[in-house]
């Protein structure tokens, strides 16, 4: 099927998806070519972001930014197609410090996005303001305006995100994760209204990494009664796939946790939140009483995306439609 | 002569070089050539500088530095060579603010001070860095650290500079300059010892706009007592070519003033502080009791432009072996 050929979504009801990066940006750009563009909120993670050489850096919400305006770079997974280096090679020049890459382009972003929060404006307001001016139509929310910072305590010491995630290359073994000021964070008030909202259809827990992606999410105070509060149904994608991450550290973070990479482990993880969850493959028996859907959850096309996209929301809606009698065990 | 010829200048005693823009870093790059490294002090106006989506943009230092590192873009004759625009044209996208060109490898030095300065480092100690690691062996040092914003009032109301300069072009019709902040600022503390040293050799005032780049260093607090105790020649290069600016907006500007473009009004405006002028051509009969001489002050090559540092240091040299009758007549 071409993405041409795409029928609209008919059912009513607005969507929420919650997600990191890459692996939520695909899914979230599938759910967007499906769904009317009014119905579909993407609430993004940003635990990940941090200031770096004066710069509100927000690694997530630009890649799905990136993705859904389709000017991303598919090969690195973050940053920008057609991206150019000359400020980094003028940065090493002068000294400054390069081990967190900045493209040329990547850099408008970045700089506006600080200049207007030092001005008074919320990163959800910036965010939508870059978004319409890139054509996106959808709406792309940060889980929260306050600062939200994921740290982690690893065998080389305590470490914010970034100094493990890009410095260090995710090494130093993984003791546990924070995310600091996540207990004085509100959820992001349109986040908030839309998971609140009557018409509520679904919400959607991307493939992202549950540990340090879609935990940020769920940390923010007030978050997980709200999602308990839902009457929609809620599903997660699992990341695994094949008894491994389709990419990132996931597999190893799992390890250093003690925790085995299993659809299992996942479905436990998100067991007082979700419904049901959707898995790669058909082999792995999941324990509990949790409803389980399989599919293909690895996107390398737009074709895989919106298809996972559909499964996800068709999956959902058997729960909303009394098909699945698991419907209402959720705690 | 080709530039690898050069002799080394062997006259004893520093030489402080008060400069803007492009005219002055032309002559601050032949004075560099033909003085040892360690008796060459640059002093650069800081009025242009402005704070501009968040980053703290110092156009003369960055000119001056950029020439004096091989790097300028000699066709422009501000920013870099080899420059590239994704990040103004990424910026554009996004619906930020485009009028005031940020080149991509630019905006490396201008995060990065921006960056430093918020830490609460000195304007002078991030240009020495980064002086350091563009090689640039001779010190290049802002006018002041204290910010000194140049203000300028015309037909069509007040103005920062670069409002004025930049974004309107000098097309408004000039009323007046004003320096905010000079009256409170203090004068680099490098830049005042190297005035009051005993083995000062000259101080020399190069052709940047008097009344756009060399007033905003002379309003700076105690500027002008500094340089009325210097005991060594002060010399001035005119900026005026056949009754006209070589470049920029200095003739239009006069005019508004009501001045006539003429080496006499150019003598008249520095009358108090300097010893002689130097000025291109013979033609002009400057009234009035000061040192004048004549050349070539058009710096098109590099030839050019040490010629004219040459000239100029045996211009000041005159007074102080005596030559020069007038010497101790300036105020």
């Amino acid at each position: 099927m071409a993405p041409t050929d795409i029928q609209p979504d008919k059912s009513t009801g607005s969507v929420v998806a919650l997600c990191g990066g890459i692996g939520g940006a695909k899914l979230a750009l599938g759910l967007s070519r499906v769904l009317p563009d009014e119905r579909l909120l993407i609430g993004v993670n940003t635990g990940d972001d941090f200031e770096h050489l004066g710069l509100h850096v927000s690694p997530d919400i630009d890649t799905v930014t990136y993705t859904l305006a389709g000017v991303s770079n598919p090969e690195m997974g973050w940053g920008r197609a057609d991206e150019t280096w000359n400020f980094m090679e003028a940065l090493g020049e002068i000294g400054g410090e390069t081990w967190f890459s900045l493209g040329d382009k990547d850099l408008a972003v970045n700089v506006e996005r600080t200049h207007r929060l030092h001005s008074g404006e919320s990163l959800s307001a910036i965010t939508r303001d870059i978004c319409r001016n890139l054509g996106i139509p959808v709406q792309i929310v940060p889980m929260s305006d306050d600062p939200v910072r994921t740290l982690v305590d690893t065998d080389a010491g305590p470490l914010p995100f970034q100094k493990y995630f890009v410095e260090r290359q995710c090494v130093p073994v993984l003791r546990s994760v924070v995310f600091a000021g996540a207990d004085n964070a509100s959820v992001q008030p349109e986040l908030l209204a839309a998971l609140q909202q009557r018409d509520l259809r679904a919400v959607i827990i991307c493939p992202s990494n549950p540990y340090l992606s879609v935990d940020p999410i769920l940390s923010v105070n007030g978050m997980r009664e709200a999602l308990q509060s839902v009457s929609a149904p809620i599903v997660a994608v699992s990341p695994v796939v094949g008894g491994d991450a389709v990419k990132g550290p996931m597999a190893k973070i799992m390890g250093e946790l003690g925790l085995t990479v299993t659809h299992g482990t996942i479905a436990k993880h998100y067991a007082e939140l979700i419904d049901g969850l959707m898995i790669d493959g058909d082999s792995e028996r999941i324990t509990g009483k949790l409803a389980v859907m399989t599919g293909n959850t690895i996107m390398k096309s737009l074709e895989d995306k919106i298809s996972l996209a559909r499964g996800v929301l068709t999956f959902a809606d058997q729960f909303a439609a009394g098909c699945n009698n698991l419907r209402g065990q959720r705690a």
